[in-house]
């Protein structure tokens, strides 16, 4: 596209693109991130299940820790390829021989940066060490990938050359590797079109520059048949490319399946959980707000055809469709949120709650479903009978065991209680169960802290989540107290969700 | 590239390529986001410092409040273009005129899917409106911009047909919109080929695909000059294309020049806080983890040649290149974390002190200072002599003020206070203060607690940045009671900031 070059192929053409997943090597380069054992092999099961056809279980080299973790995955027999990463050292490969992988990713440097600077080697030293270690490995019946490091900045002739003495010494395919995330697509397709000749070649791309999807695509094009990715993008700086990314842009623009993309959504979620690195809530496919619509425009288009404002639906995924309302919504968007709830409006008392949902949203607040179900109580006159009301709360806290007191309103009635728990909202919540009590079916189904940046005085804004049966409800509390902040919050959602129920809360004594 | 059509041009001979930035409309239209006039205002001033050519400053139908913000910002007189969104109607026209902009962008639907579905109207009726509305416009004196929306799913012989008429009638330039993140790069290439042989053309993508900066840049080969994004990649769903991206790849790959990148770092925190959409750590160019190395290779390579795992010097883009030990450090990183807190060490010791912080991070932890400095006493077998302790820690809070008492050890007295403060963190650090006397003079850099998922019983970590001088600290700790975790992390930072003070910390009574 961009360059002289025209690629080699469509890629509506593609019949057989594989996905090498390697969350659990270059993902868990990530700074902060150290996965366990039974992480690493949960996470590899569940990437086999959605149909990768490699895995990366790590670097063997690493440690007698990270050879018992990836002999756990080994041991899994998974339908996927299962590697480990090696140096260009016979250690490295008798290491990895040692887990019972399927096969290794020789990594040999490719740039005259590496060569020289980081190894103080020769171009021909590279070149002769590289075909003696696939030599070697082959012998030892492992399936064998090599991987220029830094070839995106490697003079082209010599990554062509040394690509192509690897092949000759046995290697299965080859590797263009961007390690630093440094090239162009122009570069990029420039160098897989020279590596696809020679034989069957992967693509690993990294996001500094944003183009990690880019080169990946672009590589395809030029002839790679495998790219080297981790969901959710994680990985080394600004990550590898994010599998799920190529996976739907694959899927949807050019109907070339690689995987099973309805689990695509768990899996991001299992990684960010074990991982720690939270996916942003802009997030292509998997991020919190990927299929969420808040404007008028887009809620009510939405509300018409549910494809009005989206390119593919939410399930293909694995997701579901959320409306917001806020600054931007709509009233046809406030209607719909309110049928939710069962409360019917007329037109003029639509109109009122719309007004007040968009004065609230313009008062830089995000409007929860209980601050939607207070307007429309208002709007319409209605005396909201409160079922469960926070009269007091206490919590002590730090050396010694965490406690709490609440004094509650249930039906009229004052009921105290105290309890401990693990922390002052785990305490003040037990307190609570105890006070209405223990037949409690509801579940808190998100529990999020706002980020704080600043003073210990700052106001933290608590937002909950929690259902029973088929209703849920969202509430948000702020306050410079984050525990009576949260338990404010999680008494208010349950009074909304026990507000229909006909009998009393609390069996009589 | 990937399809049968050339590029129009090579992005290397790009002489004049413009930003607009569509934070404060596209942006805010993300889910939960609601900016004041004050921030908009600020946000403005921030985007025309660093160089962004046009500013969307939000969409004055919306209401008079957004009218007057969109006032605060054209009166703000800034280089920048400002301009207001406008449906196809002459009431928004009339609107946008009220608040002073420089110009406007139309939005008049381009895909049948819009033009039956949303507005039950014609291609004809579309035409004849766009064409009207764009004389309107013009006779007012505004710069016009037509925006097809949902251009990506139009027919692209239509909506040649339309832009060509919003053109003859007397727009500035035509934009092919992309609203729903649909579009392959192929069909990028199709369409703004096609409208660029018109006159000057936008692009306008989206990255539920993941493809936003792929289909911008194709956008640009094909004969575009105006890329709209905003900083962060935030908007509707997945958002946006990160203009920061767009920004990087074009000057790094291509030598284009767009913005001031110096300062896209400080421009990406003050949009996120102020939106309080979180970056995750690993986004491109403006994530926490960009310029982070964790991993010995990585580390060790950094440390010979800093380029040797980075395409181009953090400080282009405003920013520090950091290395962070953890289950995969490297001898010579965790060497020079070392240097840094002036701790001198026999290779003997750097073996042992090495070998327990890989030790440490695989057990599913990140390593802090406070960690590398204790491993390097204890196999030093140096007496670490605390000058601050925290002994007893006891917090109140709930419906009164929160309060706390600590009972600290300093220089081996101990010093008991109670202070009242803003939640029972601020209340106990108060307290500290009190017991140190009041001249403090450290300052608490970060404070990041972890996001919490399930339970209130939830284990959380709070992790600490202080400072004092010119030494920084991180310290963290894990514990159910988010409380005690805060107050014992900021105390052993502080021990930590103090412990080569050569007087006594508390002076005499």
């Amino acid at each position: 596209m961009f360059g002289e070059h025209p690629a080699t192929q469509s890629l509506e053409s593609l019949s057989d693109v594989g996905l090498l997943d390697t969350t659990l090597r270059d993902g868990e380069q990530a700074p902060g991130v150290s996965l366990s054992p039974a992480e690493k092999a949960h996470i590899a099961r569940e990437l086999d299940a959605a149909g990768i056809d490699v895995i990366e279980a790590g670097s063997a080299v690493t440690g007698p820790g990270e050879r018992e973790t990836i002999r756990r995955v080994t041991e899994l027999d998974l339908d996927a390829t299962i590697t480990s990463f090696a140096r260009n050292v016979e250690g490295d490969v008798d290491l990895a021989l040692e887990t019972g992988v399927d096969g290794v990713h020789l990594v040999v440097p490719a740039s005259d940066r590496h060569i020289e600077g980081k190894l103080s080697a020769t171009r021909e030293d590279v070149i002769a060490d590289t075909a003696d270690l696939v030599a070697y490995a082959t012998d030892h019946d492992l399936w064998v990938e090599v991987i220029g490091e830094d070839g995106s900045r490697a003079d082209l002739d010599f990554l062509e050359e040394l690509m192509g003495e690897a092949l000759d010494a046995g290697a299965d395919r080859v590797c263009y590797a961007d390690t630093v995330g440094h090239a162009t697509p122009d570069r990029t397709l420039d160098a897989v079109s020279r590596l696809a000749d020679l034989g069957p070649t992967s693509t690993h791309t990294h996001d500094d520059l944003g183009l990690a999807v880019t080169n990946a695509l672009v590589s395809l094009a030029a002839g790679a048949d495998l790219v080297h990715g981790t969901i959710n993008g994680i990985g080394e700086r600004a990550g590898n490319v994010a599998l799920e990314e190529v996976a739907i842009a694959l899927d949807h623009g050019y109907g070339v399946e690689t995987m099973d993309l309805t689990q695509v959504h768990d899996l991001a979620q299992l990684i960010a959980n074990k991982t720690g690195i939270p996916l942003a809530p802009n997030k292509a496919v998997v991020g919190e707000n990927a299929f969420t619509h808040e404007s008028g425009i887009h809620t009510d288009g939405t509300l018409k055809d549910e494809s009005m404002y989206e390119p593919y639906p939410p399930e293909k995924v694995g997701r579901e469709r959320r409306l917001a309302l806020g600054k931007h919504a709509g009233r046809a968007g406030v209607e719909a949120a309110l049928a939710e709830h069962d409360v019917d409006v007329t037109d003029d008392e639509l109109d009122a709650v719309f007004e007040r949902v968009k004065d609230l949203g313009e008062r830089d607040k995000r409007v929860t479903d209980a601050d939607l179900l207070a307007i429309a109580e208002d709007v319409q006159d209605r005396e909201r009978e409160r079922r469960i009301e926070l009269l007091d709360l206490n919590t002590v806290a730090g050396s010694g065991t965490p406690t709490a007191s609440i004094r509650l309103l249930v039906d009229d009635v004052e009921r105290t209680e105290a309890s401990v728990g693990d922390g002052p909202v785990d305490a003040a919540m037990n307190a609570v169960e105890a006070a209405l009590g223990h037949d409690v079916d509801w579940s808190l189904d998100s529990y999020h802290v706002d980020a704080i940046t600043g003073q210990t005085d700052a106001v933290v804004t608590v937002e909950v989540e929690m259902s029973r049966g088929d209703r849920s409800v969202t509430v948000a509390r702020s306050d410079a107290d984050i525990t009576r902040a949260s338990v404010e919050a999680m008494v208010e959602a349950i009074d909304r969700l026990v507000e229909t129920e006909s009998g009393p809360l609390v069996a009589d004594d």
